[in-house]
């Protein structure tokens, strides 16, 4: 693949933004293949995500691009990032022992259509070191005992030696610390299985059996300290009815489960997701 | 239209209660058109409708029919329901200044695609008085003032006068008493413009925008004197997405309110909602 | 409303574009409200869509902004329009006896969610003339007799005389002459009733039933000679079963015909959607 | 698991048939857990399901019941067939090259999910060996050479031989002969990547992309000697754009596939699928 970048962009909402980007990146030769921002009236803040191939000389590295973006930046107070389109973020996976987003996760990734590097799965259980090891990834069992500090001590080396940026917590039960929560903020995404902010905690199907509603969904979230509350990034929804009992649900819900996170880790991936207070800007590809 | 009757029952689950009552029915010479029956593993209850056309000449009117059941209800310990399905429902809708439901609702009806009876429409405003009279409608307008208490009498008296079965809060922007609430237990049906339990209580559009979902939705639910935690008859969700302001969610939410209500009037007007607890059965007719 | 424009450009994709173009904004002192684009790497054709605000005084009317573009235009060989956002589309509806998609549209352009001015409807039939003469516009009944080249000439007549801008056949229940749908080209929309390419011609949803779907839907799709094969705007689904005649699949559809043609006639009139050859790009906004 | 079974029957709707049905095993001492009938006008032809337990002695085995049930069966002239709900359906999965199918099925299968047996795997390429392998799965490489008819008769000899009383086509992208559809009548299901009848043949997402629409879906359907029309089982949609090419049409399009066949499957393994002509009869549990 040629070089090709993605820039994101934050500021105060104001004349010219849009012009002087991509004016800075045409007189870097650049090419964009795909750009989308979007003013928030309601904050006066400004997102732009844009994605461009260098087809020059002069600029070709993400350190070119970053001197030629400086002065724009500067001139708007913007919060700039620059990454390389062409680098696969590196992805560790965190679960218990529900294997169906792990598995939908990692067939997406090996059949090429989640464009990440898988880099290692860590679980408090054993049961699905098998599925893993199939894939050829490392699988680090911390079992949490009476110690939940060194165990999250010991994830966090697992997941700085790896390398991982983001971790994704597909169906890990266990609530973190805040401190963990913190180190990681913007890098962890989880999967509740209810249609936030209904049902939040534990064993959410059951609370929406006991409430009767008629329809369920799952929610795939940053983590946040506060529990359930971090900024949703992917939301969908499927019917349920009285036939069904809360085991159903549950079974039921796994599909959504499934495509939610995975679109969810897609787009983070792909620095489509810039947050906007405790809510988020989505520039989706695609349903 | 031929004699066509709509059995309801209820009663604790026992082995025989489906045979008994298609063997009184075929008994009295009724041929069966629809049919659902439900078992609740966890409550123990067992529900049935049955719909069905009388063939014979011995047995012809609900009260025929009420004989022929008597048996098998006392046998079974049944809380039973008897209906002349060619009776029309009486129906008396409620409204504020949002017209898109009392629209929607009464087009159906003029239609001939909601069968039910419209006898009526009461407002806390005027505004909705030339759509209402269009229709032929008599337009009751009970303004509030400082005396809840009579308005609710009102209220309550011109539902009585017009024969009505069923009051539709059809967008209707107060919140009843607890004993007007208790006088309608299971005969009054809200529209809440939130996916419930998210959301409730006043703004749910604009809650909903500050929380940074991805999904809005409505429900449509009996009204108790527990603030939207009535039994739901129907819920339905559509995508919403950061481009969006709270407007926005209001104006999408619309459509949505719209058919989640018509379907849940649809369905009590034909005897298809069953309470079970806080819960409710529904054997629905398509989507 | 203070003044704003909707810029709309559609040319071969090259480097540059979207600079000269904000760069030209800028200059002019139009502060960008929205802006979306598009590269279509399969025919090499780019489109944009720009709503912005002019701020400073030299540069204010259309006339002004197509000056200030040209140069632009020129350099990229462009297709551009430029449209004053503040006025509303003129827009003109036909029918048959359905009055479902009628009633719908009327009523959202009432409610002031549909952002166009109605100036009239026609039809072949008289049935829908005394809801047309509520929301007090004119009634064109044009009868279908032997001559049906003197109609469509009455109808293109009533169209021109009344200013519209776009036609909306929201259930007329007749086809267009090939010489009415080259005068009408890209100002035409229909709703046909299925999911098209699905079932076309007549009475789709008996050949759906009659097929033994499970899914059935609706099409909002620019008008051409070719029947039910122009550009399509919109679609949407909804579920059926085993359970419902025909009559039924009529009655659910109705509620995705409405929200489908809504939201066609809705994206056309902020002129959101822009042709691809026999495609569309639609820069949505929202669901 | 105590005994449980299912009956299902087919025959000319009249009056009496759910009583007969009902007494005959009300007086066999059996428990009905799940009941649903349907009587279609159209055809004149009545559908019952019926799920129930054993709960005394002199009748407890299939063959007491379907002695019990003869002279209901005799009377109505029914096509009766009973099943032991405790013995898992045995099933053979047949693939190609995309493994998204058969990598959804096998997890549901081994999470306990999907109540089959699953017995092997047939394919025409050996790519997807080691997936089926890691399962314990038999994995039979048939490659299409010259003779078709060779090979079609190997995958019927493994077939039958693996005691499989369902081929489920998992993206087996090869059309059966004429004569292996008739063997296989009823007891073959495909997952068809569109929304029939749109899209049939090859390359449906490619057609779909030409096309312009903007929903894509799929469609699990028996197979039948004439290509894409056999009687649907299940359909499902997902929204697309502008912004997508055929490629992404395809990699969306796979999260509907997984849903809908494995829907399917689970219904035809709990004998919930009933044929009504070309059409079905699918007494669903759950969305």
């Amino acid at each position: 693949m040629s070089p090709h970048y993605v820039l994101n962009i934050r500021c105060g909402d104001a004349v010219g933004i849009v012009a002087a980007v991509a004016s800075a990146l045409a007189s870097s030769e650049a090419f964009i293949t795909e750009s989308s921002h979007f003013g928030d009236e309601g904050t006066g803040l400004f997102f732009m995500r844009t994605v461009f191939r260098a087809t020059g000389t002069r600029f070709a590295t993400l350190d070119d691009f970053r001197l030629a973006m400086a002065p724009v930046a500067q001139r708007f107070d913007m919060q700039l990032q620059l990454f390389d389109a062409t680098q696969r973020m590196k992805v560790m996976l965190a679960v218990s022992k529900h294997g169906h987003c792990l598995n939908h996760l990692l067939h997406r990734w090996h059949s090429g259509e989640l464009p990440v590097d898988m880099v290692g799965v860590v679980s408090n259980h054993a049961e699905l070191r098998r599925l893993v090891d199939w894939y050829g990834l490392p699988f680090h069992h911390l079992p949490l005992q009476d110690d939940k500090a060194a165990q999250e001590a010991q994830l966090l080396e697992r997941f700085a030696a790896s390398g991982a940026e983001l971790l994704v917590l597909a169906r890990y039960m266990q609530v973190l610390s805040d401190d963990l929560c913190q180190r990681l903020e913007g890098r962890c995404i989880n999967i509740h299985h209810s249609f936030l902010p209904s049902f939040k905690g534990a064993r959410p199907y059951h609370q929406a059996h006991a409430r009767g509603v008629k329809v369920v969904g799952a929610t795939a979230h940053y983590v946040t300290a506060d529990l359930d509350e971090g900024p949703i990034i992917e939301q969908d929804t499927v019917r349920v009815d009285h036939t069904l009992d809360a085991e159903a649900f549950v079974r039921l819900g796994k599909d959504v489960e499934n495509v939610v996170l995975a679109r969810a880790v897609h787009w983070h991936a792909e620095h489509r997701v810039l947050l906007n207070g405790r809510r988020t800007v989505v520039f989706r590809h695609g349903a």
